[in-house]
């Protein structure tokens, strides 16, 4: 039985950036598949109540989490820089990640957006550096970003979001493995963990 | 050189319960001493302007987090059943924690303590509840009960809570290695690791 991990994410969240450096590497290495599940954070902050991120609205958490991020970074050896502005506005990314989710680029795609947000400070709310990625990636990238930009796939990107708030999720990243739902960087390691076991009981 | 940890937590905190349970086996377990800092979560909360824990005021992230204890316990071994009554009220126990923060019995106490909450569902605030567990760790239950009311114990509690909030801390549980904050569970073995980095760098 082919287990997968569901990764919701997205690139204006900081710990989203540490799973997405890691999950594919840890789940290849597990025979497990990853479904890549691209959604905007602002619609479910903004059900809450929220502007903005928590770490923004709670200061002290907010402090917190910049120095947490730098020994997190140090210990999954990912490179890190606080971006100047957070949470990054990422709509542009977030359409072409729409976009790519089932298609095998997706991976490297979410790796060098997170890359360019986290560690190299650029602003990736603009098809300049979108085309930069595409192109590095060798996609078709004007093709690509006129279909970001299409109304069908902002629908699609607005209907992932409400399914995100019908599964529950209230944070990034989240994943679900056989339905359970797992909820931070952090629980990563749980999620697969879990997904093993489930493949061992269901060849049993 | 003689490292610490110094370990901030609270009695209705769960995920202190994870800790608490933790914390003195992984200390010693690596020649470092646990300075133990019971505080007060409420008035912590109220700074805020939350009335209550986060798990209650946000429903899902509540949600999620009881399902979130069950697996954690079943990860670390450690029993679990759910409170009914959440956050639990434990301003006795909190007084007495205060009283032996620097007593051999603190550990044995706090860890007394979370179990009754977290994996038996008793009252803990309460006289009756607190003799039985100071009887057995073979204390003089009713002069401890009775000091932990004294108005000098009540007011260290309350400046013990002052200084959690002046050394920025937002929640349970907190620790402390040099001087670097860590939050949560998920990171006391960080904190733990790199107060072995410490005692190296300083030995070397």
């Amino acid at each position: 039985m082919n287990k997968e991990i569901e990764f919701w994410y997205e690139f204006g969240s900081n710990y989203s950036y540490l799973s997405a450096m890691r999950i594919e590497s840890l789940a290849q290495g597990n025979g497990l598949a990853v479904r890549w599940r691209p959604f905007l954070l602002g619609p479910i902050f903004k059900s809450f109540g929220w502007e903005t991120s928590p770490f923004v609205l709670q200061a002290r958490k907010g402090a917190y989490m910049w120095e947490d991020m730098v020994r997190q970074c140090r210990k999954y050896g990912v490179p890190w820089q606080r971006p100047s502005e957070f949470p990054r506005r990422a709509l542009l990314p977030m359409r072409l990640a729409t976009l790519g989710s089932n298609e095998p680029w997706i991976g490297a795609f979410t790796r060098r957006v997170m890359l360019m947000n986290f560690a190299e400070d650029r602003n990736i709310d603009s098809p300049d550096t979108m085309r930069e990625v595409l192109n590095e990636l060798g996609l078709d990238a004007e093709q690509l970003i006129g279909a970001a930009q299409a109304e069908v796939t902002k629908a699609r990107l607005r209907s992932q979001t409400e399914a995100a708030e019908g599964r529950g999720i209230f944070g990034a990243p989240t994943f679900f493995v056989s339905g359970q739902m797992y909820w931070g960087n952090d629980r990563l390691e749980d999620a697969i963990g879990d997904a093993l076991k489930a493949r061992e009981d269901s060849t049993r």
